[in-house]
């Protein structure tokens, strides 16, 4: 059997053993990647074998007769903290990881702003300065590659020495005071302000939810972020609300709210 | 009288001179700068005194008992060319004015996004490269000022020479083959793709509407423009349209279609 339909199996063997899951309303998918939303596939499965252009609402609704959608994870994340989060009420969110990589999501009036290609909010892309290395398939400069969490180790490494694991032994040197440290977080919070201020000149949000694992290094960095982020941007877009993710599982709740913000 | 009294009252003249102008179904103002869309006011106007934070379509509203609607010059052209030219049909059109300066809007499902300070659009301000000269408000290397048709008409005389007056001199040079201003409109056209890629990781529109006096001169940069937004894309993302705009008084009409867009 191929390896998407083992998987989705499994999915409607769960689906099946809800009690009275007829009377759901719709399924809600959330996948890692790119996502055609209007035939419901993914675009792009690396971690996924077989996964690329399956039909996957598609199967799961002739299975179960239930309206099916689906979204990339870092979407239905960032739905779930505009609709029920820290972006309650606010009419345009933008979600933002900052994770092992940086990603993103623009949620407009409680939709899921998707796009052409399924890649808006894939901002770990934006070239923040053009003068860095080249580290793999993403441009020069780009943000993921220079404000990320491997981001983060790797300067650590780099600068500190091979002692550095990850971000978070960087994170642990600046809590004891470690210069270099410190100054590879102030890049870093520069860097990560640069993106924002580009998002904000394309689309003005109404707050800025900042989530992922780096953020629990948040008190090392969010304010000079902050104090970075309003230097580049006009005088009357210098008061915005930058807050962390407030949820614990924000994909699981928005995935299954995403049937609700297509209006079912 | 004062100055924004008087342009009010021009213009409730020439509104109340249209027959049956109470039959209108609402009324659709487009200023240059930013704008408060929910109350209606302007929040910068450079270039209308006293006109900041004048109350303008509440003074409209009761004057002639029209509902009445306010947004940025540059969101009402976009939204005309999302509703009724080059973007007919899309669901996320993003329109760039290049002119003397850069400006854009983000239109989703018919409705501008104007955000949260009115200030979606102001693209102009993008860093597309930190390491260049510090003109004026506006960031180091932001692309209004190394993409526009005054930074053009800068570059032309900074490295051809004072015989050259403004951007169309540059374009008419390149025509007769001028390798220096063929240089300029290259290198322009790299920073304006760049900032047309940083547009895409954040909202992926179905497509790019330019317009704008440089455009003018599209057979010098467009294709090659375009050709360099794809190296920094993801490869999913290269299939994209750019269009010239197609309308010849898009802020008139966008303006009037502005009640429409709020469901009026």
């Amino acid at each position: 059997m191929q390896a998407p339909s083992r998987v989705l199996d499994n999915i409607i063997s769960l689906v099946k053993a809800i009690p009275n899951y007829q009377q759901a309303l719709g399924i809600g998918v959330g996948v890692p990647g790119p996502v055609d939303t209007v035939h419901g596939e993914m675009l792009m499965a690396t971690n996924l074998p077989g996964f690329e252009h399956f039909p996957m609402t598609r199967t799961l609704e002739y299975a179960l007769n239930i309206p099916c959608y689906l979204d990339n994870d870092a979407n239905v994340a960032g739905l779930a903290e505009a609709l029920v989060g820290a972006g309650k009420g606010k009419q345009v969110v933008y979600y933002i990881t900052q994770s092992t990589g940086i990603s993103g999501a623009l949620v407009v009036n409680g939709k899921i702003v998707s796009g052409r290609h399924g890649h808006a909010g894939e901002i770990g892309n934006i070239v923040i300065d053009r003068n860095r290395q080249k580290y793999n398939h993403l441009n020069v400069g780009a943000v993921e590659n220079e404000a990320s969490g491997v981001a983060i180790g790797r300067y650590g490494r780099q600068f500190i020495g091979d002692s550095v694991k990850n971000a978070k032994d960087v994170f642990d040197l600046a809590h004891k005071g470690n210069m270099e440290a410190l100054k590879i977080i102030d890049r870093m919070a520069y860097d990560f302000a640069m993106m924002c201020a580009d998002i904000a000149h394309v689309c003005d949000p109404d707050i800025f939810i900042i989530g992922g694992g780096v953020t629990k290094a948040a008190d090392l960095y969010f304010d000079k972020m902050q104090a970075y982020y309003r230097t580049l941007v006009h005088t009357g877009m210098r008061d915005m609300d930058f807050v962390l993710a407030e949820l614990e599982e924000p994909g699981i709740i928005g995935a299954a709210m995403l049937p609700v913000s297509y209006g079912v």
